[in-house]
């Protein structure tokens, strides 16, 4: 598993001439790192005096930020399976008419589930970036940094998932299947759209 | 060392309710995470027939990223160093008034260093950012998106360290260190601005 690694034997894999880890495992760990940080204002805030009147908002926030973290470490060691399953089939024979006709069919189907994957991982990351709002409105002001910084992860992490459903997308063949990932792209973007802005000013105005 | 941790122990000590690690350690790792796919598009890219005629600047390339994942992975470690150092300061003894000045002398000196670090984790992710474009414009088209996911992740990096200079700034009492790190973050804010969307500009086009 990903996430039983090193941190230095994953960025040296990572950095390697094999196509796996790559930017969509990156994706899905920046998403972990952002949401991580979420349960840190948390856990940073819970049972603290001054915090007593948002204990229960506090508590439900890291009840959905420890949900998200294992939906993104489980989703991590997905997108290395689904794209090690692409891989799989461009090795498939091709001899035969049959063959060629099957191996391309094995592919198309591989791409598909390999575009899914990181699209799975923009919709959590779009629920992370809204969750850091209120971290930031909610949580301890000694680290709003943190609740700034998760909202720049998920941001990022939710662009990086988008370029690697789109580089699954330029070869996927099929007009409803592209329709559909485009369909859903549009929709991320749009409901990102000035998310990340909104949870700065509050982290700015705190800092002062 | 953090770099030696397991990921997935390095999630769950981001989560809890320690300080450390904390947003600061988050955008040096995003840093290395970025820069190391620059190393994955530069390693994919060498010795491909195809991109024969760049083969020396995608070397220049790969040299210059791994120096600084090397750099970060320092940083990262120097990040804990400093706040550890930061903490320990809020520990000293304080019962005479001499005691008293020598302490808050101490958290003083101990917040600049900590400002610092992110400052320079900020000015490494400028880099990774600027050499981001060339991996995009050299590098293995299959693997553009992983030039786009490094830019989006040094962008993400950089306002990170930022917010965590910020964080220190608002503590630190001597105007002309304030001045000083102030002007550094305009510094690095226009330098960056407008970096990330080109090389994602870069990318979409190869994309299609």
């Amino acid at each position: 598993m990903l996430i039983d690694k090193k941190i230095s034997n994953f960025l040296d894999e990572l950095a390697s001439n094999s196509p796996t880890p790559g930017g969509g495992s990156v994706a899905a760990l920046a998403g972990a790192l952002g949401v991580a940080l979420i349960s840190m204002v948390g856990n940073l805030t819970v049972s603290k005096k001054k915090y007593e009147d948002v204990e229960e908002d506090i508590k439900k926030i890291i009840s959905s930020s420890e949900k998200l973290r294992y939906e993104l470490s489980q989703l991590m060691e997905e997108d290395v399976k689904v794209f090690n399953n692409f891989m799989a089939t461009y090795k498939m024979p091709k001899e035969t008419e049959d063959e060629k006709k099957i191996r391309a069919e094995m592919i198309q189907e591989s791409l598909i589930k390999a575009a899914k994957v990181p699209l799975r991982v923009a919709y959590k990351c779009l629920d992370i970036l809204i969750l850091s709002q209120e971290a930031a409105e909610k949580g301890n002001v000694n680290v709003v940094s943190d609740a700034g910084v998760a909202a720049l992860m998920a941001e990022a992490a939710l662009e990086s998932a988008i370029l690697n459903v789109k580089i699954n997308l330029k070869m996927i063949k099929d007009e409803k299947t592209k329709k559909e990932l485009s369909f859903s792209i549009q929709e991320l973007l749009l409901k990102e759209k000035g998310q990340k802005e909104k949870v700065l000013e509050i982290v700015e105005e705190k800092l002062g």
